[in-house]
C-alpha cells in the first residue's frame, strides 16, 4: 500500500522545514517498510501570489485525495488585502475537509524546562493536550459581517458539533491519565451553558474519566500557576485559539510544538503551531522540531506507523538533549545542520 | 463636601475584606480632611438569599445615588441555579450604570517579584494597564439562546462604542508611556475587522502615542515570554476578560491587583480582581491588598484625593516590603492583622 501525502510549504519558513522533513520521511519509509507518494502544492500567501486564492482547486483536490497533509505554515507582512489573505486558506481548508478537532500537545521535557518562561519547579513533568473545536463557533457562525457603524459575529454550536469534539476529548483520556477539563464561560455565554451540558451528558458513557469544568478565565491562570493539573483540555473554537497559543510557549520555544487536526473521516492535517516567522525566513534558522513532531503524529495516526513514529520523535528529543540545536533553543545549529544529525540517527 | 459611598460587602472574602476598607477609610478622610457618607447593601449570592436577587432595586439606588461604590466579591457554590446568579448582579450593575471601561493595572514590584510563577528576569519593571470594554460584545449581545439542539451567542460592537474605549486607552497611554496595544483578532472576525480600523481612526488625534496591533492569540503569548513591552492593552469584552485573568498572576498572588470600572459619566466601581475565595471566607486568612489598592484608585478617580491615594498605595506596599503579609505573598499575618499595620501607619 502507498500513502499519498499532500505537502504544503506554504510562506516564510514553511519551505525550509517541509524540505527536509519530506527527505526524512523518504528515509524512514526506506527503513520501515512502507511507500509514500508525495504531492507538493501551493497554499496560503504563495497561492495568492501565483492564483490569486490561497487555497487554489487543484491544491484542495489534491489534499481530499491524500491520506494525510502536512502543512509548513502561512502567511506574513507581504498579504495585506483583508479579503484575501493567507489565513483564509487555512479556515478554507478546515471547513472543507470538516477537520473538526484540533489536537495540541504540551510536553515539557528534563532537557527544555530550563527555557520556560515560568519557573522550572512549575513546569516541571507538564504534559497536556488541547483539544480544540475547529469548524465552530465565532469563526464560521452567520451572521458575519461589517458596515461604517457596527459589525456582528455569531458564535453557534450544535449539540451534534459538541458531542463529537466531547467525545475526542474522552477518548484521548482514556488512553492517559483519565482527566478532561472542560473549558467554557458558562456564567455569560449561552453556548457554554450548552457546552458544559453536552459535556455533562457525554462524561456519562465514560465512567472512568474524571471531567472538571473551569471557565475560560481562570483557565488562562492555571495554565500558568499550575500547567500540571491537566491532562486533556477540551474547549470551543475561540477560546482553544488563545489557551492554546499560551500553552504553547510554556516549553520555552515555539519551536517544538506539533498539531494536527482530524475530521470524522477523510484525511488529516499536520502542522508545527509556531507560524511563519518572516523575520528569520530563508535564512537557514528555523528550529525543525515543531514540523518533525508533527510528522510523528502524522505517521501515527494516518500511515499507521507507530513505531516509525516513535524512533522519529525519540531522535527529535535525543538531539535536543544532545544540544543539537538551533538557536531559539540555546543551541547554534542550523536548519539544515539538525535535519543532517536527525537523517544520520535513523 | 461629603462624598456618598456604597459599600457591596458580597460573598465570600468579601465581607472581611469591605469591613476593614471601610474603617481604613475612615481614618483616612478625619486625616486628609473630606468626608465620607458610607452605605452597605446587599449584593451578589447574599442578596440572593435575602431577597431573591443579585442586584436589588434598593441595592441599584444606592448605587446610582453615590459618588463612588466599592465592591468586595460576589460568587460562591452555594448559589448554583443557572438562571439567577451572583455574578448576574455584576453583569447587572455594569449595564445599568454603563459602566463600558474596566481598568486593571498589573504592576510587578520589587519585593514581589519572587513570588511570580514567570522568571524574576522576565516579570522585573512589568508595569502595564489593562482597558477592558465592559459592556460590550458577547456579553451583553443579541440574540443570546439556546435549546436542546444549538445554542446562539451575538458579538456586536458599534463604532461609538469602540470610539469611546479607544479614548479611554489613549488618554491613559498620554500620561504614562504613550504606547497603546490594541488586541483583537482581525483575521477572523468582522467586529475586530472595524475595531482595528476604529483604533487606527482615533490614534490620529494622539499624535503622541504609538498605535501597535496585536492578535488576541499572540497577546496570549506575549503577555508570559515579554510582559514588560506593554504599557496600556485595550481590548474588547472577553477578550479582556481572559488576558487581564492571565495577566493577574503575573505578579505573583492574585491578591494584590484592584480594578476600576468607569462610565462616561455617573460613579465609577472599585474592586480588587480575585473572586470569592469561598474556601477561606470567615477565615481571616484574606489579603487585603487588591481591596485597598482598589480603594486608593477611588480616593484618586472619584474622590479627588491624590495625595490621600499614594499615601494607602505608599503604605500597603511598604507593609508588603516589610513581610507583614497573609500567607499568599509568603507572610504569617491574618487579615485583621495586616489592615491592623496599615492603620498605625496612616
Ligand atoms: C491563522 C488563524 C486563522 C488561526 C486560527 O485562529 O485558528 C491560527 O491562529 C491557529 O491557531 O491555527
Ligand atoms: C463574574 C464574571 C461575569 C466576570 C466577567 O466575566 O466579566 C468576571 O470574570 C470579571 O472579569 O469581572
Amino acid at each position: 500500500m502507498t500513502y499519498k501525502i499532500t505537502a504544503l510549504p506554504g510562506d516564510g519558513i514553511g519551505p525550509e522545514i517541509i524540505q527536509g522533513s519530506l527527505e526524512i520521511l523518504e528515509i524512514l519509509s526506506n527503513k520501515f517498510n512502507f511507500d509514500v507518494e508525495i504531492e507538493t502544492k501551493d497554499f496560503g500567501g504563495i497561492a495568492i501570489d501565483k492564483h490569486g486564492d490561497p487555497l487554489p482547486k487543484d491544491t484542495l483536490e489534491s489534499c481530499k485525495n491524500s491520506d494525510a497533509i502536512l502543512l509548513g505554515a502561512v502567511g506574513g507582512p507581504n498579504w495585506t488585502d483583508p479579503k484575501n489573505r493567507p489565513e483564509h486558506g487555512l479556515l478554507g481548508i478546515r471547513k472543507a475537509l470538516k477537520l473538526f478537532a484540533n489536537i495540541r500537545p504540551t510536553i515539557v521535557t528534563e532537557s527544555t524546562a530550563h527555557l520556560s518562561p515560568l519557573k522550572e519547579s512549575i513546569v516541571k513533568d507538564t504534559d497536556f493536550i488541547i483539544v480544540r473545536e475547529l469548524t465552530g463557533g465565532l469563526y464560521f457562525g452567520e451572521p458575519k459581517y461589517f458596515d461604517e457603524n457596527q459589525a456582528v459575529d455569531t458564535l453557534t454550536y450544535t449539540v451534534d458539533e459538541i458531542t463529537r469534539i466531547a467525545h475526542v476529548a474522552f477518548q484521548l483520556a482514556e488512553k492517559r491519565n483519565k482527566k478532561v477539563t472542560s473549558v467554557d464561560k458558562e456564567n455569560v455565554l449561552s453556548s457554554s451553558k450548552l457546552w458544559r451540558a453536552t459535556l455533562d451528558n457525554v462524561s456519562k458513557s465514560y465512567p472512568d474519566v474524571e471531567l472538571n469544568h473551569l471557565l475560560v478565565d481562570a483557565c488562562s491562570m492555571h495554565l500558568i500557576t499550575n500547567p500540571k493539573q491537566f491532562d486533556v483540555i477540551v474547549t470551543e473554537n475561540l477560546f482553544g485559539d488563545i489557551l492554546s497559543d499560551e500553552a504553547s510557549v510554556i516549553p520555552g520555544s515555539l519551536g517544538l510544538s506539533p498539531s494536527a487536526s482530524f475530521g470524522e473521516s477523510g484525511p488529516s492535517l499536520y502542522e508545527p503551531i509556531h507560524g511563519s516567522a518572516p523575520d528569520i525566513a530563508g535564512q537557514n534558522k528555523a528550529n525543525p522540531s515543531g514540523m518533525l513532531l508533527s510528522l510523528a503524529m502524522c505517521l501515527r495516526e494516518s500511515l499507521n506507523q507507530p513505531e516509525c513514529a516513535q524512533h522519529l520523535e525519540d531522535i527529535v528529543f535525543s538531539t535536543i538533549n544532545e544540544g543539537i540545536t538551533t538557536k531559539d533553543l540555546g543551541g547554534n545549529k542550523s536548519t539544515s545542520e539538525v535535519f543532517e544529525t536527525i537523517k544520520k540517527s535513523i
